[in-house]
């Protein structure tokens, strides 16, 4: 995302350190979080100083190369800060691909040295485990940049008027964004796209960080409240919908942010196409369909308290429910395939009942 | 409404001032507003310290009252006060037919009088006009009392997990409450009712006055985000859904608070009942279908900030979205007929498409 002229990805890494947009102080704040230990970076993930499946996927791949090069050659040790890592977030199938991938390449590693020290060998290990994290976060870049290109013509066919959930942005990814990226790259081509930003409750991702990069791209939005996006499919305001994925299963069914599905059931209702944009490391064929994805319980205070600005500025938390009163916070949703129009990926559009094809 | 042992209606008159609970303090403070003249009422409709479209009725009608009085039988006085009340909230039908009623009985009085000085006839009439808005709130209470007895046992014939939207409740009314009557009924009956309340962006009159009321009723609830209703609906947790009316049009569409819509198609997509319980003062035979009611537009501000108490138990306000972006903010959404499947009124249950029976 660009920032007074600067560009940043949302998770790098910069003299030995991973560096990530602190996003739970976005939009009053920007600034830059830096980890210097596996264990910061799996409590950033957690805390959700970075969100968003392709952003995960790639910090928890710096953090799987710090735990392996903190380990120096310790396997039990690296298992251990691994199965942290792991832990943080269960819902997101990025995640689990980006450990693992960084795990393996470390490994094959070991057993290509000959002759060498153990000292040696866990340092080349080490570099082996940041190159395949280097390797993660660009990959994610690019596939969000050609889901850009391919998804725009495809979206923007059906009207300029575009609802969209959650931040599946800038934000969210290493770059570009997944459902944001083809307006971004629509808008830059000389587009007029018009975007309702539902403004996702409880945590405000569209209302903080959606409508915040809007802002910087200079995109015309609006944000409006969850129940409001109905009523205006209903009265034609509405052309499509796009949002993005945490885990698609392998029968496309769908797991993103809690309220996605409720857009989709109304999409459905008024014959509005519903579109999901990711990059094929979301889709996880080992997981048969939606049903057996995770979904992440998280606390209930993020249900009774808000934070924002106070007239003066301040940041402040305040509590708007009633007190005694309790919540529930179940974080994403499963949005069954036949309610997805098509799913737009960096290889392709596919139907989501042939995403075998990605293979 | 019950509060320290005490029943509280949510509008009276009392020593010739209109009382009400402020909503706009609720939950953190339980305080009274005092209004002594019609334009106090109006601005207290106006800004939402009674909310509700029958309590907004009721409030209506002693504004009315007030006004009558004010204007010592200078009738165009009384009719550019009428027209000011008029201007409070489009949507809710039993404003206009309140301020209507008392109108109609202060005007019919002054036909009746036989000898009178021109002050014995302008006191008649207000005094008129204040018995007609003491009869309005009376009738109000008493429908909804009934409503409760009504409606309890057709809701929990479909379990006992209930839905609702945005506050139907005691404070939306003058007593009781339309879509919580039911389930207040049944609670009080030895039932075990648990409701799902679900927040209602912008303004929370289900996080923060649904909740508060459940509470003080001791009725097992939780706050839900509006987005989650749908995968709630999806696993099962859900029995049927209940919510008030602002407005039904003589064909059954029904306009209530913006959000409705959402719910109801949700509900419609997972074969769940959904119902609507309302006084037929409720219902506009004027209005033959929804698209001709009018919706109001508040201000974006409410979508942007939120009250709520800090950890000191302050009351402030803070702006949670994205500084420099805009919102929208329609208050109300039309569920059409065809999505609900009864109303439920103090007369009986009527099939939405056959709304004529009630007359």
């Amino acid at each position: 995302v660009k920032v007074g002229g600067k560009h940043y990805r949302t998770v790098w890494v910069q003299g030995g350190k991973v560096k990530l947009i602190d996003q739970n102080l976005l939009p009053h704040e920007f600034s830059i979080a830096t980890s210097a230990s596996s264990m910061q970076t799996a409590a950033a993930i957690k805390d959700m100083t970075v969100r968003g499946a392709p952003a995960i996927g790639a910090a928890a791949g710096y953090a799987m190369a710090q735990a392996i090069g903190e380990a120096k050659g310790n396997w039990r040790a690296a298992k251990a800060s691994r199965k942290l890592i792991e832990s943080t977030r269960p819902t997101a199938v990025e995640l689990f691909h980006a450990t693992a991938r960084v795990w393996q390449a470390a490994r094959e590693d070991s057993g290509r040295a000959r002759v060498r020290s153990a000292a040696q060998e866990a340092s080349e290990q080490a570099r082996a485990a940041w190159e395949e994290a280097s390797a993660i976060a660009d990959e994610s870049a690019a596939a969000c940049r050609a889901i850009g290109e391919i998804g725009a013509g495809e979206l923007f066919s059906h009207g300029n008027n575009i609802l969209t959930h959650c931040n599946a942005g800038w934000l969210a990814c290493v770059d570009w964004g997944t459902a944001l990226s083809p307006i971004y790259f629509y808008n830059r081509s000389g587009g007029r796209p018009f975007v309702y930003s539902s403004e996702t409750r409880p945590r405000g991702q569209g209302a903080r960080l959606t409508a915040w990069e809007l802002g910087h791209e200079a995109v015309n939005h609006r944000i409006i409240s969850d129940g409001m996006s109905a009523s205006l499919m209903a009265s034609g305001a509405i052309d499509a919908v796009i949002v993005g994925a945490d885990r698609i299963a392998a029968n496309g069914d769908t797991a993103n942010k809690i309220g996605t599905y409720s857009h989709a059931i109304a999409a459905l209702h008024h014959g509005i196409p519903f579109y999901v944009a990711a990059p094929t490391s979301t889709i996880d064929f080992s997981t048969p369909r939606g049903g057996r994805i995770p979904i992440e319980q998280r606390s209930e205070d993020e249900v009774h308290w808000v934070k924002g600005a106070d007239e003066k500025g301040v940041i402040r938390r305040v509590r708007w429910t009633a007190p005694g009163s309790r919540a529930i916070n179940p974080a994403f949703d499963v949005t069954p395939a036949q309610l997805i129009t098509a799913v737009i990926t960096e290889k392709g559009i596919f139907k989501p009942g042939e995403l075998w094809r990605v293979v």
